[in-house]
């Protein structure tokens, strides 16, 4: 069957591994749109979805509405600092509300773990999970995936090293899952205290040696180090954090093979990685961000597809 | 003649009841239409549409521009927070600006009462009062009503009590003229502080009581508590005001009819009402929200409509 | 050639005179469409544009995002509050992961001079400056120099005094370069702490006394007073310079010719210029207004053919 099995992408912990490979089918379809002249598809003209912003975020927000935008949808956007969730109104009231003025979709960046699961339960639109709290960002997991596959030709049987903040990362755990789902292997590195106890119990290994784990991988994928989290509770300094587990271009070619190095943007130049390997060819990193629209519009239109029946 | 009296919606007060039935009979049409799966109309391609917002709006702002968009309109939004009101320009330059751009109507909240009243005397565009301080608020006066007709068939006849902050409220004021208008009888309640002196001068009674009130009402509006208002010049405390004010679903099961309750949103869930007010059959709130693209749609194609002329 | 003779519009330093009339005469057009009652054309349906404001702007941000609606192209907006500038990402990462989105041109106002130079040479979208700090506002330039174009039929040979605070003004450099490049003669006029030393290697000259300015000029045009800089280490009070530098009407009637009076806005009434100077029909600040939106659909057309190219 050529449908999602899920009316809502909440997480890739809800999703089956058939649903990746029809998302990316699909986004194939629309890599293709997005790099005609005319950028566009008239097929969710009968749509409205709403941009429930809980959260500021610039690339992610941009990125859904270019893609809504781009299959034809009516798009309203609204942002946590308009929002009267101020004046004590429920997540669900405000949903609700919005929903009766006939919206037919709902993406959500939430502060909140399971904000979007919770609001499934009692809402009849469809959601997209854009980024709840520390849990899941679905849409970057399937992106990082995506370019993985038209970088190395498939995902199966890679290896993915996840460097960084671990603990606090929902990109590595959508990523944890999506990779597992696919066939590749994956393992974590970063501080001790920014790794989370209940890894191993997910199937993935720790290498706390950044030169061992890149050494073992095809992939690494270098998550952003949040300065504003980076206090003297997790880890000594940011200096001392970059010497452990940044990657340079010396590292790099010191190893005996070319690894892709991907990172979910913003970049800290010279934190996470220096820039000349955010700007060498083994950097996939705009790709994700042009993926990124195409993944958007294929879990969009398959979710929309779902509610036209 | 199926045309409005006036140029602009800048207050109940300033309309007849024929416009009234008129706009409602525009929703009525409108209604079908976003209940369609595309729910657009090319109505309104030719007109551009400026929603001015100098206070903040979730709900009112996202219902206007549903409306405008499903109307075909160009919309441009602005907020204060990037106005250059800060910068010290006046209110008509800042909006005469915005018409030199060719913009063919103003939809404009502002904390100052009379603000569109003003305004509609010395510019050339539309107006239409998205709210104006505690003074009107015609579009959410205009959709309580024409909920009432579809929850009740008319709203000639009816009982209304609004229950709340009178004083600070234009949702209160708006709703006495529309209501007064088309032959509704309409009583007030609430803290004595909160009910203006004035208030006998407008032909509304007031009930201090909530359950003679209810005993008496067809219909309760139920306004929302403003917590950032409730201090001790004018009540307690919101729970004493709960006391008092608040409904439950124990206080209407003991009423010897079934009333219908409304409430203009964002809702204090325990405070104005219980949950299980607020989710029975009887509250007819999530309507509202809906109606009021319909009702938005109508004044703003009907007001088009003249400028067309 | 029908073309401009650059890829970016940076500055008027950077372009031709035969530019400017190109965009002008491209301006007359489009200022005829919006003037129609469908006020777009579908030239741009294939072009993505992103306003990227880093800084505030109301009427610059209105009037572009309304060229480029009538234009039919793809808009998305992004202000700094919501930024990832704020997360520690270089410019050109911000840009470039916009641009990985296929996004074709940038409208750009940053609060640094230089930004969109040094932009232009690390991206490949073609960028539109909308102000750069106290460096450039070309389109502002472009439509004042156009507004007097419309108002006296040319600019060459006219003699332009610009007033105010030069030294941290866009508006006047940019003026300047415009000017001088049509034909027309340039003085200033302001406090001498707000007249940068370099203006008479300009080939500016600058008069200090508001009324020899104003009997020698053609067009005086009224830089904006910027109360929040306006202290006293570079003049002593508003009210003083309003009163050396401030344009009423008896001083505009006692002089033995009618000049044309411009402002870019927003308007301090009372201290560049009384009410009712600006009120009158010497003024033709709302001209320029309107012009406005033209000159920009102008210049972004006339960008995006080379695009397409």
């Amino acid at each position: 069957m050529s449908e999602l099995s899920v009316n809502h992408l909440l997480g890739i912990k809800y999703i089956k591994e058939s649903d990746i490979q029809l998302i990316f089918e699909t986004a194939d379809q629309f890599k293709e749109v997005i790099n005609r002249p005319i950028k566009k598809v008239p097929s969710l003209r009968d749509i409205t979805i709403a941009n429930l912003f809980f959260e500021n975020s610039t690339r992610t927000r941009l990125s859904f509405e270019l893609a809504e935008k781009r299959l034809s949808a009516d798009v309203v956007n609204f942002s946590a600092a308009q929002s009267s969730v101020k004046k004590g109104e429920t997540l669900i009231d405000t949903v609700n509300n919005i929903l009766s003025m006939k919206v037919d979709m709902v993406v959500m960046r939430h502060p909140n773990p399971g904000a979007g699961v919770f609001l499934s339960k009692h809402i009849k639109a469809s959601i997209v999970n854009a980024g709840d709290g520390a849990h899941e960002h679905p849409t970057q997991a399937l992106l990082d995936s995506y370019s993985i596959r038209e970088k190395l030709g498939d995902v199966a049987g890679k290896k993915v090293v996840i460097v960084g903040d671990i603990l606090h990362s929902r990109v590595a755990l959508s990523n944890i899952f999506a990779l597992q789902m696919q066939g590749a292997q994956v393992k974590v590195c970063g501080p001790k205290t920014l790794i989370p106890k209940y890894i191993h119990s997910l199937g993935v290994e720790v290498e706390m040696d950044l030169r061992k784990a890149l050494e073992w991988c095809d992939v690494a994928n270098m998550l952003r180090v949040q300065n504003e989290r980076m206090d003297i509770s997790y880890f000594p300094s940011t200096r001392e954090y970059t010497q452990l587990f940044g990657v340079n271009k010396k590292l790099l070619d010191s190893l005996d093979k070319e690894i892709v190095i991907m990172h979910p943007g913003p970049i800290n130049r010279g934190v996470e990685i220096t820039s000349d390997v955010a700007d060498s060819k083994q950097a996939i990193i705009l790709n994700q961000v042009e993926n990124g629209v195409a993944i958007r519009m294929a879990v969009i239109y398959l979710l929309a597809s779902k509610i036209k029946q």
